[in-house]
Formats: C-alpha cells, structure tokens, sequence
C-alpha cells in the first residue's frame, strides 16, 4: 500500500472512529448475535490472494460490528469501565505507526524514559510515597501475578528462582478479592490451598483482626505467610480494605503487601478520597488500571513497588544477545515484568494526562461519582429497590426487594437483569454479596451523562413495575 | 474533544504516520540520545490544566522522536524484525477507536470469533496439524511460560495449581533456547537449575540423542521430566532443532513438547521452507509471532495448543462476576492464558492476511530470504568476512576474520560492530555462538529491498578496511 493509499485510508478510518464515538449511543450496548453467528460469516481457509482494503472496510463494518460489545456507550455500566478518550486515540496511532519494540532502553529510549517520567507524574498524582517506583504492565492480572512472584523469590531468598519452589507459602486475601489473585497464586506456584480468604465486615471490606489470627495460626503450623493482598475497590462492590490495620500487621509479621486498587486507584487523584489509600506507607506493591478509570486506552496498568531492586532481581535475564553497552546506566524495563517484548504504552498516558491535566481527570471522576451517589439516593428512596453495599465511589451494588425470601430474590433479580440488558439500552452485570444476587451499577463511561442514568433508572423502575405486576 | 476536533488530529496524525513510513530512511536507524537526555526534557510533575493538542504533539516531535529508535528502517537488522504494514496499522486505529475489552465472548462476541476463525487459518497455513486451537497471546515469553506452566499442571495431575508446586519437574531445551525458556521456568516454579540445557551440533541444533541421554539420567535419579522446549529458529542463528527425532522422544517418555518458532514458524508459509516444521505431529504446544516477520503491529503472539482442555484447566477461573449465560457454549478467551483483560488482536490479523492474501506474505518473505542469501555468498566470497552458522533463513551470523586469535577477533567485532551502527544508516545486534562473539544481519523490515543490503555490505566492507589496516 502505497503513501498515498495509506492516507486515504486512514482519513476514512479516523472518520469512522470520529462518527462512532459521536454516535456510539445509537448501537444497541451489547451485541445481539448468537453464539457460533460471526463465525459462520468468516470463510474456512485464508485468501490466497490480496483483497482490497474497501472489501475488508466493508466487512468490518457489515461482520464484526454488530458483533463488537459497545464499552464506550453511554449505557455502559458493567464489570468496570475501559475508557479511552480522544487523546489515548490519538496516541495509539502514532504507537502503531511508529512500530516500535520498547524491551530495552536502546530500542527506543524514549519510550523507556517517558515511562519512566509519567510514572512518577502518576504516582505524585495518586499520594504514593517517594521513592516508588513505577512501570507499565498490560493487566492487573499480570501485575498482582508479578507481586507474588516478589513476595514469593524474597520469602525464599530467591531460592525458588534457583532451585524450584519447594515450600508451603501463604497467601491472605479478603473473601471479596479478585480472582486473579487465586490465578496468580496457581501461576506462582503457591496453589490455591495456600490462599486464606478472611472474611469481611459489613461492609466487605476485610477484618483486620481475623487476618492476624489467620497468619498466628498458619505460623504455629510452621506454614509460611508470604504475602496479603489488600482489595481497594473490590470487584463486587469497591469495598476499601483498610490498609493502615492492615500495614501494621504486615510489617509485624514481615509480610509482603500488595494492592489491588485497579479499579478504584484512579479515585486517589481526588483530594476527597485520598482517605481510600490512608496507611499506604506500608504497601510493598500497587497497582491500578488507567485503562479503566482514567480515560486511557486498555491495556495500561500502573504497577508501583517499593523495592525496585527485589522486582528486577525476580526477572531479570542477561542472554548475551540482550546485553547493551548502556545496561548499567539505563532502565530496561524487560527486568521488571513477564513479557520481553514490550509496547510505547508510555505514550498514551502522557496524552492523556497533558490533554486533561490534573484537573481535568478529576473533573471526570467526580462526575462519575456524583452521579453514581445521585442513582444511590433513587434506590435509597424507592420501596422496592434495596441497596445492597456502601457507595464510597461510583459502584452501586442493589436489587428489587419485594420481600420473598432470599432464593426468591436471586431469580427475581436475575430476571430483572436479564429483561434490562435485553432492552439493549444500558448493560449491567450481577455479583454475589454474601450469597445475594445483586445488580451491578457501574458508572464511569466517558460518555455517560446525567440523562443516560436517568434513563437507565426508569427503565428499571418501568420493568420493576412489570416483573411486580 | 468535539468529533470535528479529533477528525482534523487524527487527519494529521495520519498524515504523520504516512510520511514517517515512506521517510523512515531518512532519520537515523537507532537514536543517537545518551541516557536521561529525554527525562530531562519532561516536566518532573504533571500539569494540573489541560494543554493544548498541538502543543503535545509538537512535543512528540521534539522530544519523543529523536529518542526512537526506527524498528521500520529500511536499514534494521538488529535482533529480529517487528514488522508493521499498512493494513495492520489501520486496523489498529479501528480497535483503539472501539476500545473493546475482550475478556469473554459477551464483552465482545466478534472478537472472540474472529480470533477462532484467523487463528484457524493461520493453523492451516503453517501446515499445523488438525484439531490444535490457536490463541493470541502477547509474546513468545508468555507463550512459553504458558506451555510450561500447562505441562506443569499435566505431569502433577493439577495437583500444583490445587496444593503448591512441591515437586522436583525437569524442562530441557538446548544451549541456545531463548532467555523466556529460564524466565518462563522461573515463573513457573520449577527452577533454574531444573533446566538442562542439551548440547547442540555444529549447526547449533539440539542433539536428540543427548536429549534422551539426560532424559534417563533425570529418571534415574527419580527427578521427574516434564517439558521439552524444542526452538525452530534460535534467536543466535535461527538454528532448527530437529523435531521428529525430539518428537518420538517426548512421546516414549511421556513429555509435553513444546515448540518455539517466535521467528522462524513464518517461513513454515512457505512449501519450500515447510520441513522446518518436520515431526510437528508431536508436538503439544506451539508459538510464533507474527508481529515479529508477518507484518501484524506488536504485539500479536500465535499458540497453537493440541489439548485445549488441558489448557483451560490450567487457567480457569470462574468468579461469579464474570459468568455469562453463554459460558458453556463459547470461548471465552480469558481462560486460556495469564491476563483477564484483552485486546482485540485479531482484527489486525485478519486486516493483514485479507490485504495480502498467503502468497502476498510468502512473497514477502521469499525475498528476505533471498536478499539473506545474497548477502550470505557475499560474506563467503569476502577472504576478510567469516560465515559463522548455517543460513537457513534470513539471519546471517558472521564476523571479520584476519587470523588473529579468539580473543582477539571477539574484540575486533566488537569494535566492527559499534563502528557499523555508529553510521545510523544500519543497526546490527551481536550474540556468542561457542564463545565467538558473531554479528547478526537479520533481514525482514517491510522497507528493506536490496540497494539497502548492498549499502550495508559496502558499509561493512569500507570499515573492515580501516579497522584492518
């Protein structure tokens, strides 16, 4: 494809992506296909021979399309958001035109020094404490993964790296952590046994005085705590783990923390909401997802870790075939994370934090939240909706109650989501709050205003209706 | 940022992208910055209001561009290529402009599908046998420790993702495996020094017999074999190990072999180059990158799993948060590796093999080939030049060779090859094959044609000049 075609072509592209942004809202929010439907659309084998570029448009439009789950929409209100905006767009073109591979300083210095920058601009932005050190991961996932696999190399004085992990290590987690901590731990080798799940106070949010008794009694066993994992924001409800309790145990003890805010992390560059991350002089390792609540396209995850020196020793390799005349001067970001290969995801965030500013972000959020805290008051208010968890952000966890009892309740709520996603307006996912089935309100998509929560409230107030006839 | 705002950025972005790809030559290869220079270009916080767009893209071109290093010049033949087209580029503002998280089949049934469907046919093309289920994972050194964490589980019967790891499991790979093989087995809990690193042949192939030598020796000593780690096309000298004979050893001794082709498997597109891939009928699991000489944006790792039952059960989680109504009859993608979150990859995949069709990329990669050859039998005519492995692909290893001792030419290569990429014209990198320290002329960027190799070796033959003099 030649200079000119490629420019003709990427008009039209950024057009398109112009007109779905702008008119996202007219697309049913999640896809209408059935299983197998897509598929069946896609030819067996490859082209032997090149298309051309206006057949494949097309068919993107006319084949993947209606298959694409909208998260953008303004009605999006499940799992958490994955916001992108104009600038992180933007970004994301020159990444790919660029095509650079960041593994190592000297592959693109520039990628490897802007993160390093913006991390720090982030980590400033959040409170956390000087001398953290940041890098970019691709998921939560991987970085809680990472932070095990630290807390597990220190715990053995880096045996298991040598020698093979051979001994029983703990892990504590509250009952409402993410389930990529039990993914981790299977991945590190810890298994799922080995993970204590501390139950919650009212508020889900994990009981500091249990997780002591948890590590007292896996001591006594000569088991060995390794590592908590403190949830601020749990996937369910956002409850906050309270880290300060939590912090003083963990150096009691000598256990390494980690924190899992990917979610709600983003809420900490709010003056108003610091509080979320009080005792965090205690945290070994951080992480959170500007990808979801910070208006940068996924993936990008900011991982922070006290002791950058145990991270790199965990990962780093030295093949002859690596090794850079600069090595010792540089940061080579290959050392500090799974992948070798890495993306300029750098780039991206300092789009979109030049473009918003501090200031702008914030705006943002607090949107998000006061709207969030507005639909709150409506269940509150309503004698038929019931809600379910605190709303220290922008997550409202509740349910119809019309009094039946609790079995009664999960099928009716279940039926409830189900007739609200089918109306293709507004889509919510469910959880379980101790057993309960529960609706899901997450409001933080960038294009989400008033009127579409609004909306979405009658909605539910009109099929409420229906399901109570 | 109105729609009519980001349509005129992202006009001009594209423009930019345009002209940088047919202009690439024109900067030099790797960037000439020093350590710390771009940092000190940054604000050390961020800004609290907003800036204008013109002004940061400015300063992309101020300050972000002369610390790239140009992965897309004409002039790289550094590590391997990571190659973008056209078509993979304008896909990827597509799936930046959607912004889709592609965790399970409902965030975004086309992704899920599509990603069946391109996989298939990238099964097909490399000759792969029937019935293996393909995944896009992000890189090679994921796909490996995959592989290795799924043989992990196999050999102790789930046992460790349940209890801990706590047994003594054995990998194998040969002396010149990549550095994600030791990663990958560290993450994975089996350990270093639970890797035996088998000895090659001249060709730098693995020696099968040397393999179930050390196979024995481990059984007899009661250490358990897990995983054989076969490389078709190591990152030295994209030497092929032979599979068939690794094959039928894996499978009397019951291991998992697992193959890793991040470079080479490309050249299995080809009928002429498809007995790199002899014996694949016994192989379990399978890796290569088709962002590294398929044209497809970093980053876009194909593996190919025979039992994806096995796989899953590695990797599955089933949080009540994250269940669908369709569970049982998709794929939901998030269970078949490490992250929850995922882009939607295989849009570019698709974009490119459509736009290029199986012979347009074979043409491609015929003529790396050819120009590697080329450049091959000019290195084998040159008294002063030393062809130092087998050239089965588009990888030269050579060095300068006047007849002085080791020692002594490892440091006049060295010094060669500095002077070479202080030019900018051209970026090689160097590995140590048997301890001599080898240049690597890896040839696979989209912009290299041939007037491009005949400047380098003219390069390489002016400075050989001096420096011998």
């Amino acid at each position: 494809m030649d200079r000119e075609s490629f420019r003709k072509y990427g008009h039209s592209f950024v057009d398109w992506v112009a007109d779905y942004l702008g008119d996202v809202e007219k697309y049913p929010v999640s896809s209408r296909v059935k299983p197998g439907e897509i598929k069946n659309l896609i030819p067996l084998g490859a082209p032997q021979n090149g298309e051309p570029m206006d057949r494949i448009f097309q068919d993107f439009k006319d084949i993947v399309l209606p298959g694409i789950t909208h998260w953008q929409h303004p009605g999006w209100f499940a799992y958490f958001p994955a916001t992108t905006s104009p600038p992180s767009i933007l970004a994301e073109i020159l990444t790919a035109g660029i095509g650079a591979q960041c593994m190592v300083w000297l592959t693109s210095p520039a990628a490897a020094e802007l993160e390093e920058a913006v991390m720090d601009w982030l980590r400033q932005m959040l409170g956390l404490p000087e001398g953290m050190a940041g890098v970019i991961q691709d998921t939560a996932s991987t970085a809680t993964l990472v932070a095990l696999l630290t807390a597990r190399e220190r715990m053995t004085d880096f045996r298991s790296n040598q020698s093979g992990l051979r001994e029983r290590l703990m892990v504590y987690v509250s009952e409402e952590a993410h389930s990529s901590v039990e993914k981790g731990a299977k991945i590190a080798g810890y298994g799922r046994e080995n993970i204590r799940c501390i139950v919650t106070d009212q508020d889900f949010a994990m009981i500091p005085s249990a997780l002591e008794e948890a590590i007292l009694e896996d001591k006594e066993q000569d088991l060995r705590p390794a590592c908590v994992v403190a949830t601020v924001g749990t996937t369910s409800s956002t409850a906050i783990d309270p880290l300060s309790d939590i912090g003083r145990i963990c150096r009691k003890h000598d256990l390494w923390l980690h924190v899992d805010a990917a979610y709600a992390g983003s809420a900490a560059l709010l003056p108003e909401k610091k509080w979320i991350l009080e005792g965090v002089q205690y945290v070994d390792s951080f992480v959170f997802n500007p990808h979801k609540w910070m208006l940068t396209n996924f993936d990008c995850t900011a991982y922070f870790v006290k002791d950058s020196g145990a991270l790199i020793r965990t990962f780093e390799i030295h093949p002859e075939y690596l090794k850079t005349e600069v090595d010792s001067e540089v940061k080579n970001f290959r050392d500090w994370g799974i992948q070798l290969g890495r993306r300029f995801r750098a780039l991206k965030l300092w789009f979109v934090i030049r473009y918003y500013g501090v200031e702008g972000v914030r705006k943002v959020l607090r949107e998000h939240i006061r709207l969030a805290q507005m639909f709150r008051e409506w269940v509150e208010e309503h004698e038929k909706f019931e809600l379910m968890a605190p709303v220290p952000l922008s997550l409202v966890c509740f349910r119809l109650n019309d009094g039946r009892d609790d079995e009664g309740l999960n099928l009716l709520n279940k039926t409830f989501l189900e007739r609200l996603n089918a109306s293709g307006k507004i889509l919510l996912t469910h959880t379980l709050l101790k057993g309960k089935y529960v609706l899901r309100m997450s409001i933080g998509s960038r294009t989400t205003q008033e009127r579409h929560v609004r909306e979405a409230w009658e909605l539910m107030v009109a099929i409420s209706k229906e399901l109570l006839a």
